[in-house]
């Protein structure tokens, strides 16, 4: 019996800069046949994180590299098609965190997959974004775990309109904080302040001094950074800090793409100077608590507190391109790549 | 009635790098009279601190910068002359924590200063050494509180044979860990290892690759790091830290004479990567407490469970000199300068 073809992104070469389609190439193979205990999974969504930029690279991290010719690591959504798994059986819906590929079928052991049951409520989307590690539950466990805002303190957060910063900062409205959100043009300005609720939005682009900005938007200085970017906007919000403050590392995406050793913040010293901590985030060591997490993100839904954007692009050829938005700022909320609309 | 003479060091000029005779002056004034509410203090000894390197410049820090022209602040020990302040009277012995000088004769309001009551057991000047802020409480709060040691954690001390570190190892000692230290001569390794029971103990100056060598001493990793230095010793321990390792921010003696901005830890992905925390330390934060800590150092003392250095200069006028050590590794525990020998 012949085999589907499958089309992958696979990395070529390791990416200097932002990648392009001379590191990540589509090729078309035969689909493998599962292994004992494997998943065969038609991908409906697949999604698209700055995380991934790290496993491109050979940085020591959290997760080992992707290898050279190895598909790209990530986070879908999809049918199963075969299963050599007991927990699993065709037509069946599975998502995999981080273990599936950027791919049309991902191949994946049944253990490392996530059943998901299809409601009248939601699309089965939302799995992947307001549902997912990478929108909802990062910035969840990475401002109330982390960050621990309390009523009338002060939260900055960079890379607010993104899909992690535009959540962290409805959280923290939540718990009745002043929410201050940094991004990179006036449209998202507007989103955030009218559309989400935050106080005051700055565009860095449009200041000489982001320190000074900071200061002023800031009166009573910064109690929670939620930091998603790194480099010079973290140094500029360092210097704002109040005393006690956390500093939420959830992301450095400024960085991602160097391709030189980039420094820490310049303004490090002012960790020690405000009795500050930064908090280093990494979603899965919640994993235990993701279902009662994801219950209340549920909630919040349904009272109108959460508000989010899904920025939508077709078919698995265009990922690469769609990727690169991620490191030029022009995503607006979670990027996700739709191979069908079958199950939509 | 003529006023005594008091002899100040005070701040010419901001200093570029280690601070020199150039920039740290010694002049002769009359002693001033006391204001309403303050004490006149002849010093006995003063503290040589590395955190006073900051106050010279004027950099934004948890102390206003020490103005040019004023005397350089610090914390001292000595014997009230004259007092305003009901809580003093001549003979009384007074410590300031970072309010009085290097001068002969300090003048601070009695709100400001602790007495000390002169005993059989302990020489007064383990004020400014083991019982002070900058020798026993800070690797106390720092360890205990910002550390959180377990039995059989991992812990690495940078500076390990300064004021801070050889404290900071050996209560870590107490708690059950294995403890390894970071100095820069086989000396000083040695007195870590044979006299004040660490572990082990790195040259950093006899490797090459400091990151190598720390992973082969550490094999399970580092899971605090108590780090007084910053810059690249920071960074090599960066690359060892353990999955939820604490980095005690102590301080960052590398960088207190750069007269550039110097660029926080290169290798700062790793707080994310290995989901850990850098903890700013200010010991003043736990002032309530400091009877109590000072009760538990007394205890670890008479059980010989800790043991210190101190490095005594004499004289105001060796005091810069003195001083010069702290950056260049020369000083073995806490250096004090002695202006008088009388209540030795």
């Amino acid at each position: 019996m012949s085999r589907p073809t499958n089309r992958q992104l696979y990395l070529h070469q390791r990416p200097v800069g932002v990648p392009s389609g001379s590191d990540i190439k589509l090729r078309e193979v035969p689909l493998a046949e599962p292994g004992e205990g494997q998943v065969v999974i038609r991908n409906l969504y697949i999604s698209l994180d700055p995380a991934q930029r790290d496993w491109m690279s050979d940085n020591v991290s959290y997760f080992p590299p992707i290898p050279i010719g190895g598909t790209i690591r990530s986070t879908s959504l999809g049918v199963v098609e075969e299963s050599r798994h007991p927990g699993f059986k065709p037509g069946d819906f599975a998502l995999g965190l981080a273990t599936n590929d950027w791919a049309e079928y991902s191949i994946t052991h049944g253990d490392q997959l996530t059943r998901i049951e299809r409601d009248d409520k939601y699309p089965l989307r939302y799995q992947l974004s307001i549902f997912s590690g990478a929108m909802g539950l990062t910035p969840y466990f990475g401002m109330l775990e982390l960050g621990q805002p309390q009523p009338g303190e002060t939260v900055l957060i960079s890379a607010a309109a993104g899909a992690v910063g535009s959540i962290a900062g409805q959280i923290a409205k939540i718990k009745g904080c002043r929410v201050v959100g940094l991004t990179g043009n006036d449209e998202k300005c507007h989103w955030l302040t009218t559309e989400l609720g935050f106080d005051a939005a700055i565009n860095y682009r449009k200041t000489d001094d982001l320190a000074k900005t900071i200061a002023e938007v800031c009166p009573e200085r910064v109690d929670i950074y939620f930091d998603n970017v790194g480099g010079e906007i973290l140094d500029a919000a360092l210097l704002n800090l109040n005393d006690f403050a956390r500093v939420v590392f959830c992301g450095a995406i400024s960085t991602y793409n160097a391709s030189e050793p980039q420094p820490g913040p310049y303004n490090y010293w002012q960790i020690l100077a405000r009795s500050a901590k930064v908090l280093g985030l990494l979603t899965i060591n919640y994993v235990d608590r993701f279902p009662a997490a994801l219950a209340e993100i549920g909630e919040w839904l349904e009272q109108d507190k959460l508000r989010f954007n899904e920025d939508i692009v077709d078919g698995l050829e265009n990922a690469v391109a769609a990727y690169a938005r991620l490191f030029s700022g022009d995503n607006k909320g979670k990027l996700l790549v739709r191979l069908s609309t079958d199950f939509d």
